[in-house]
């Protein structure tokens, strides 16, 4: 395992503990709003919670991980010999990203077989792009293969951000005026936040940067990524859940 | 213990946390989603719940034992000489599958004769199952002791498939057309992934591994069994419990 500064350790430690705080305060915030909401947008809100429940778990998980990989001595950081599990992420990834898609295509209330169809081809893509990235990711160097499994994984990805952009703007046209702004930036907010992923994936190709080096950018980067992609973004889809059943309880 | 490689061993600690995360986030999923569904589901959404709450225990459990079994420095696998309780498996599956059964027969809504004597007989014939099954399991070997008890946990096996089958067909067709669909999909994906378990026990007779190898098989498929069982099954009886919910509440 490379050798990390002082510095580097306890940067990424804060970052995972405060992904920690970050995870379990948002789910709560999703679950107690729930009653909120009227009951065809529940479903969308238990989801929401589900996502940041799940990554709390693997951020808790990552913090342990990481504290088991090195000790820091008056500060000096060695090794243990313990791996830090860096899996965990595509773990989560593998639950949340699918469940991320399908939030928003509930909250944006289609009818039934294109929720199904929506759910079905957007969730399957997200898991394939995350199945695709993991070789590269594990192997473990900053090289072909890293690059070769990156750039597989990149084309589902593609297809999501089409999808989400072509697919499903005729669905966003048909939002009540009210929330067609909030629906369209929740859209806007996955493909900003998501591209942070492939940027962090590929930094260590183009950044001049050590072993130490390039772990503190590729944890901290999917860390911010995963905070404004899952946290963020759940915070649209309650707003456009909450907006839309007032609306839908004045028309009633 | 046999020796495993580092790969193998990570592979199934991974699938073992992706399983616990699965396991719990379902178990919210499926009591939070109980408040939106009619009074004569609750119950089948409180059992898909148990059922779910009761794998996360056991997969917990067996993350920490398998953790406790190995220890990994600077990626050489040792044995610590702590056996990997693989028990926790049949000990789960003994809660489980009867109360799998049960919760498809009470998403059916059958009468309350009918009911009680179905999760008696099949509730039944899915413990024997497991009971037969595990003197096999725990002999360690891939033997003729291994190879005799998972034949004749086959018997309720195929009686089990047989009554999903035949015996509740004509209950399927009683159901609301909008449903039927989707109980007969239950009923397959139930039949589909119970056949993952007995492939999986009998795997090792057929193909050329060797002990680490032949425990990864058994140890990542059972998992994939589980989540397709539980997790994927619960998702089908939940929007089941929901759709039949909807159409008694509109023609109430």
């Amino acid at each position: 395992m490379e050798t990390i500064t002082a510095g580097q350790y306890y940067l990424v430690y804060n970052a995972l503990s405060f992904t920690i705080a970050t995870m379990a305060a948002a789910t709560l915030f999703f679950w107690i709003g729930r009653s909120q909401v009227a009951p065809a947008y529940k479903t969308a809100l238990t989801i929401t919670g589900l996502v940041t429940f799940i990554a709390g778990y693997h951020y808790f998980r990552m913090f342990e991980s990481w504290s088991d990989a090195y000790t820091v001595t008056n500060g000096v950081v060695e090794v243990t010999g313990a791996r830090f599990v860096a899996e965990y992420r595509y773990v989560d990834w593998l639950l949340t990203v699918p469940l991320l898609l399908i939030e928003l295509i509930l909250v944006m209330r289609l009818t039934r077989s294109e929720t199904v169809s929506k759910s079905i081809t957007l969730g399957g893509a997200a898991a394939l792009m995350i199945v695709l990235g993991y070789p590269g990711e594990v192997s473990g160097g900053i090289d072909g293969t890293r690059f070769l499994w990156g750039a597989l994984s990149m084309i589902p990805f593609l297809y999501i951000v089409y999808t989400l952009f072509v697919g499903l703007s005729k669905a966003i046209e048909s939002q009540p005026a009210s929330v067609r702004g909030l629906v369209s930036l929740a859209r806007y907010v996955t493909v900003f936040s998501w591209f942070f992923y492939p940027i962090v994936y590929f930094a260590p190709f183009v950044l001049p940067v050590d072993g130490g080096g390039a772990t503190t950018i590729i944890e901290v980067g999917y860390t911010i990524a995963d905070i404004v992609a899952k946290a963020g973004f759940g915070v649209l889809i309650f707003l456009i859940a909450v907006r839309k059943s007032e609306e839908e309880t004045v028309a009633a």
